[in-house]
């Protein structure tokens, strides 16, 4: 279990996420489909499928027209969206969509070489420079991601010509590195994880092999790149070789205790070898992926579960270090924090990789991609500035608005099949216990391990009850039912069809309960969910004196077209009443705003005075952070100075 | 008069000043001498007075060994060296310190083609290159540097070999650029003020001419340098000639509205417009002065008068983006604003321009240079946050300690210049009246104008009397005298003999007297100088809810040294006691600290937690600005939190 083949088995009803699921289905998926046609006007060109059609027609005939279009890991956008389609295949069969997935994979296989090997950027551009620049060139990249769809197309429809295609592709890498011996390692982490789903789906042990294989080498000959550097005589971008941090191969993987460079690639890394850990029990792999997920989590990650503090390098930085404006925060990143937190979970089970999972899904996730799904932040700043943000140098990476489609298009397929997975991340199940985690209304078919289907009911994130109803396949169903109690929900009240129950509360953060469940039990778990302000650590020098409002798992954020288009002047009042409305349908597809009692300063004319700028209470409108810059461009702030 | 000749005129006996005047003389410029002459261990290699070696050898020879090492712009150290020499020499006459002057004068001299060219990149490294990228090569600002230097060194010791070299190269320009028509306009703007202070000082109306062709051909053809780099097989640096904001070449200078691209060339080339603007009374060019100026101090400035808010491009962003800890703030860029506000206070009586000349060089100068003057800092930022400043990838410039020398120096030198010369900047002789506008101790001896000697007492900036005392030629000597009282000074008393006088109070800011003195008249002024908070409009994001202290003209700060080692715990309290020590001799070469009633919150380990941290009241010491980092590294804040 535990290999996404959850999402075949839980069915998703749930009014939250059931509309992020079908936005998937019939806009996200579509439109990017569309969009690795190249088929939108005004979008970037992607030219994803058009590179696969020139490498099977220069494998069929010997050339191709035109030229190879993209970055050299443009691959991976057709991959992810594979993936993403696939799990939504899961959820809601669709005979077209499967038969345009099946048409693009039959097109991969005709763009595969004979010996294995997959790559258009290489059978059309360079042929004959394979394997000669670990460092950039993105191929065990690109296998890895259609490692990962190949998997998920064969657990979730069944066919395993992608499996087929993407095995060949493994063993091709297999026997270039371990039977031929070839030095080096991925310059961005992706293979890792990859061949670890691929090892769990296949039962293949060589994958599992090859994939600690990359983990083990990395970084013990930390001037690998520096090498190749020396011998090559191409570069795709120029990349500077000596930035090891960069590449996480300043060490040994083991010995590292910082979460340093590119954040995607970190994250990538860490998950792998967190999965690996869980798989070969190696307790020193374990014990560097605590550390660097407590590195990223007490001292490197923004409130939205955002990582990454600087646009240079796309990267960590130092401890502390968490600018608002010109944050990086890219939403691959924080998709990346949640793949780690869930292979983290299998290595310990504790809340806190949940509650961390569900920050980033809820808060930065979720911001990455428009509410009508079709557009999307790579970077998601926790304040914009209008004049400021995408303008002056220093934040031409922030923008303020969602643009449609990235040259570099790595974050929309990524959300898309994140968002068509998530499912997969509601529950766990290890031997002799059942784990609810992320409170997603649905039916769970476990009829072969529990006798009987459970179903979740919420209006989470908005409302903090979550009910459990069961139906036994006998009189009884017997599940020992393990529920995250969040961190933030300090009074938490279970019952048993309408009285408290006694379960265990677990110091890990579970509420545990082991017994028999009949169709008429109703177990109901009301999470004490009020308003809460955030106050960051205050080595932050960014949010000295700053609060931030989160009720349940969700940030709340200010945005100027709510607050008379300034919220530079808005403060928090400390002790101040904050008030929750309705939930509001209309608004924003469907949210709860919140109200806090602030004080709103007059805007001085001078730029410095002498005078502190008079102010007047006011009531400071709030809105979840996940749906701001829906409404054109206003400012936008998440942490506001608070004053008695 | 105003074009630095008042260095002659006043001997500056203050406290304050005549410390820095004596660290120039005898630290900063014999430490600058032997950097130039390349025998500082441990610091970079300057190489400067060896270039002038190899191309005065080549001149005499042919030929010359080695290389030309350093900037393409190493020369300029040299001007900027022998400009604070002359200031000093005509402070304190030194024969030894004049006959080295005179020595390298000499070899600049041979280093000079027979055409009146002269730099040595191009005389030993490129030859042939002479004026084909005026975009990057820096000739023009080369030239400006050594005319300057000529200017001064004429005016303080009488000399005239370094004008006549001088003038040569600016009739060697003024052939190629317009008796020969050659296009163009520099890439750093410095040759138009050059021009204009060596059009005043020989009276020759060509250089005039030269300096408004550079300004008036600026941006009409705003591709100038996209056609240069089109034409040329040779950059210095890749520059992009596309970027035309940072050379403010996007539209003809009288059209500029912003202040925008590199700071200090900005800074320079408004200069040189305000100068050329009094000359000429173009009141086109006064406008756009005047609307750069109101740009900068009211958006684009940082309140210690520093400007530039980003490493990238060392550049001007936009409006109210003025982040604390990534600040470029560069020395240099300061010291322009510094010029730029001496000129405009001749095409505008109004104490606004010494105000911000005023914070500019109290603040962001002196913090430029060591307390010691041994080490400088080309970068001052309005934090300091030791493991993340000069150590993250966004602050690798933001250094919290200054180092020794820097490959490219062209701060230290420019520290040097202006603090030798900053009597110029304390008096202004109009026609019928005499400005003092910077309260600096010494004695102004214009007794060919005004039948008398004036000296000026005070323990300023610690100490808010100003006294004035007269000794006349005869029984008196009559005086229009226009005391500049700054802005911040709200209640100021003028007495003569202790009594209350009668004045003018200008609107433009100036109480003017205009009366007979005689040597028994003690005229005081007592500025109102409580210490005071400061706010900055919020629509600065990165100030919001914070409050710096002011007294005087001095910023504060609180050093982690001071505070427990923690300063990003500390809160002003919003109304509490601010109060001044005593003058401490001892302390940082004599401060006054400020203390002030503020808050210290307990640090938490979470780095986010529903608990507002704990806070109790305490003392928060705070220091001048301009002294911090004198102390090892430390953290370091100019604003912080204000809580009620």
């Amino acid at each position: 279990m535990g290999d996404l083949k959850l999402v075949k088995k839980f069915e998703v009803t749930d009014g939250f996420w059931g509309r992020y699921e079908k936005l998937v289905k019939d806009v996200v998926l579509p439109y990017q489909e569309n969009a690795l046609n190249d088929r939108i006007e005004g979008a970037e060109k992607s030219h994803c499928i058009e590179n696969f059609r020139m490498a099977a027609e220069k494998l069929r005939t010997g050339q191709c027209d035109g030229e190879f279009y993209g970055m050299v890991f443009q691959d991976s956008d057709v991959a992810k969206w594979l993936e993403g389609a696939a799990y939504s295949l899961a959820q809601n069969p669709d005979p077209e969509l499967e038969k345009r997935c099946d048409e693009i994979i039959e097109l991969i296989g005709i763009a595969q070489h004979e010996d294995g090997y997959l790559n258009t950027y290489f059978t059309v551009k360079e042929p004959y420079k394979r394997w000669t620049n670990l460092h950039e060139a993105h191929e065990l990249y690109c296998a890895g991601h259609m490692i990962e769809a190949a998997v998920a197309y064969a657990e979730c429809t069944g066919k395993s010509r992608l499996l087929e295609i993407m095995c060949g592709m493994a063993d091709h890498i297999y026997r270039h590195f371990i039977e031929e011996g070839a030095e080096g390692y991925p310059g961005h982490p992706e293979i890792e994880l990859a061949l670890m789903r691929l090892f769990r789906c296949t039962k293949e042990e060589k994958y599992k092999e090859l994939a600690l294989h990359f983990i083990n080498v990395r970084g013990v000959d930390s001037e690998y790149y520096k090498k190749e550097k020396g011998r090559n005589s191409w570069s795709v971008w120029g990349s500077n070789a000596d930035d090891k941090e960069y590449n996480q191969c300043m060490e040994p993987v083991r010995m590292q205790k910082k979460a340093v460079g590119h954040a995607v690639r970190a994250v990538y890394l860490y998950t792998g070898m967190a999965d690996a850990a869980m798989e070969t029990g190696d307790t020193t792999l374990t014990d560097a992926c605590k550390t660097l997920w407590n590195n990223i989590t007490q001292s490197r990650m923004y409130v939205t579960g955002a990582i990454g503090s600087a646009y240079e390098g796309e990267a960590f930085t130092k401890d502390y270090h968490l600018p608002n404006d010109t944050a990086y925060a890219e939403t691959c990143a924080a998709i990346g924090l949640i793949f780690f937190a869930n292979k983290m979970l299998y290595l310990e089970r504790d809340r806190k990789y949940v509650d961390e999972m569900e920050r980033a899904l809820y808060n930065c996730v979720l911001a990455g991609m428009q509410l009508d799904g079709t557009r999307f932040f790579y970077v998601n700043p926790l304040e914009a500035l209008p004049g400021i943000s995408g303008e002056a140098q220093t934040h031409k990476h922030a923008l303020p608005v969602r643009p449609k489609w990235f040259a570099c298009a790595c974050c929309p397929p990524n959300v898309a099949r994140l968002l068509s997975s998530v499912a997969e991340y509601a529950w766990h199940l290890l031997p002799g216990k059942l784990f609810s985690n992320l409170f997603i209304g649905g039916t769970l078919d476990l009829g072969d391990v529990f006798g009987g289907k459970i179903t979740l009911e919420t209006a989470y994130p908005y409302d903090n009850k979550i009910t459990y109803r069961f139906a036994p396949e006998g009189e009884t169903m017997s599940v020992p039912l393990a529920i995250r109690i969040p961190a933030w929900s300090v009074d938490t009240v279970i019952c048993l069809n309408g009285k408290p129950v006694s379960y265990e509360m677990e110091e890990s953060g579970y509420a545990f309960l082991n017994r028999d469940f009949s169709a008429s039990d109703v177990l109901t778990v009301e999470l004490s969910m009020p308003v809460r302000k955030v106050y960051t650590c205050n080595k932050v020098s960014a949010n000295t004196g700053k609060a931030a409002i989160q009720r349940g798992p969700l940030i709340y954020c200010a945005e100027g077209v709510d607050n008379a288009d300034d919220v530079l002047s808005l403060s928090l009042k400390k002790d101040g009443a904050v008030t929750v409305s309705e939930f509001l349908p209309d608004k924003l597809f469907g949210i709860q705003e919140i109200y806090a009692e602030g004080y709103r300063e007059t805007v001085n004319d001078a730029l410095y005075s002498y005078e502190a700028p008079a102010e007047e209470e006011c009531r400071i409108t709030l809105i979840p952070y996940y749906a701001w810059g829906n409404r054109g461009l206003n400012q936008m702030r998440v942490w506001m100075p608070e004053k008695k």
